[in-house]
């Protein structure tokens, strides 16, 4: 059977509907988030899923917090899945970083990997601790269903990571708030099962595309 | 914004629950694959699709004519995403083909893109006629959403062909009955923007995962 890894990106923040960078800085929910977050736990209900990790920010916390509660399982904090540190741009909004940086900017949407954030951190190293993380998970829980509740930026990484893509795939996979995916860790094939389902939220009215530069 | 394509996989076969190999065999929908092609088409109103391509087979015609008259669109047929001819596999159960043709059965697991199946079709030559038609879309249908219905093996071709990834990623992708996903070409960044989704056929009780040597 293997391991099956629910792959949650954390409900609407405070910062993520005006479009601003984020990094290891650490807005709140937002109350379309905790809206979102409340749906997506009882979305989860029922799938198995018997322990959850999450990066240590408010925002996937918070989001991990009300999964857990609802379905009664134990949460890890894992700073392996924390976002990008974006360092100079934390805390800008997309058009501001646009004008001050627009070389980098370009370089982030085209070639992501060639990037080092000044006084933050690189996309590579992103790449190798989600590595690191997955890789831990998949021995230690064979045959088990387990979540964790991430950013963006680690979540593609980890895409790439589990299915052996190299990180130039990195903007290859949508990654909506509140959303989950399905990876599936088997012997013979590791599958990426279901992509960024927001069907929990959309019936509600509470679905918002994230920005495609974030 | 580019050609946005939703990919969808017919509805359930008579011959999808026992496990049988359709390639260019015909069976119709089954009575549950009747109830989730109406199921799909409620989905999928109000998603701007304009057109719905589908391959020339029963299972998948008729999955296309029901989503086609519920939101009013017209169809179009298309050899190009037709089943990959499972030549002698063809109307026989997963059970018997492990029995009678082990060797080819592990290569079609673990190198698919080896196997010539006998009187039939090789996955690199689906792949070419996948490739073909997106090229095709995406140039004849920029700013606009349309749809193909096909099946699991083109499906998963056209995820590697969209995406640039080559064919030993053909097994990576979760494929089920009247699932659709969505694929977006823009001028700087094709993206799989969701995969698999089944969230309509969840909430009636009609979901069933796909076979996964299938």
């Amino acid at each position: 059977m293997g391991c099956t890894l629910y792959v949650i990106r954390h409900a609407e923040s405070q910062w993520n509907p005006i479009g601003r960078y984020q990094g290891l800085l650490d807005p709140d929910l937002s109350e379309r988030g905790e809206k979102q977050a409340q749906l997506l736990a009882l979305e989860l209900k029922n799938k198995g899923i018997e322990l959850i990790y999450t990066s240590p920010l408010t925002r996937t916390k918070r989001t991990a917090q009300i999964v857990a509660q609802v379905l009664g399982v134990p949460l890890i904090e894992d700073r392996r899945v924390i976002e990008i540190d974006h360092g100079v741009w934390s805390g800008k909004l997309v058009e501001e970083v646009k004008r001050e940086f627009p070389e980098m900017f370009e370089t982030w949407i085209k070639e992501p990997w060639k990037v080092d954030f000044p006084q933050g951190e690189n996309l590579l190293k992103v790449y190798e601790r989600v590595k690191d993380f997955i890789e831990e998970i998949k021995e230690k829980h064979k045959n088990q269903t387990v979540a964790v509740v991430s950013h963006t930026v680690p979540i593609r990484a980890l895409y790439c990571a589990a299915l052996g893509l190299p990180i130039e795939y990195f903007w290859s996979f949508g990654c909506d708030n509140a959303s989950y995916s399905i990876v599936r860790f088997e012997e013979d094939r590791i599958t990426l099962h279901k992509l960024n389902i927001t069907s929990h939220l959309e019936k509600e009215g509470l679905y918002e595309e994230a920005h495609r530069a974030l």
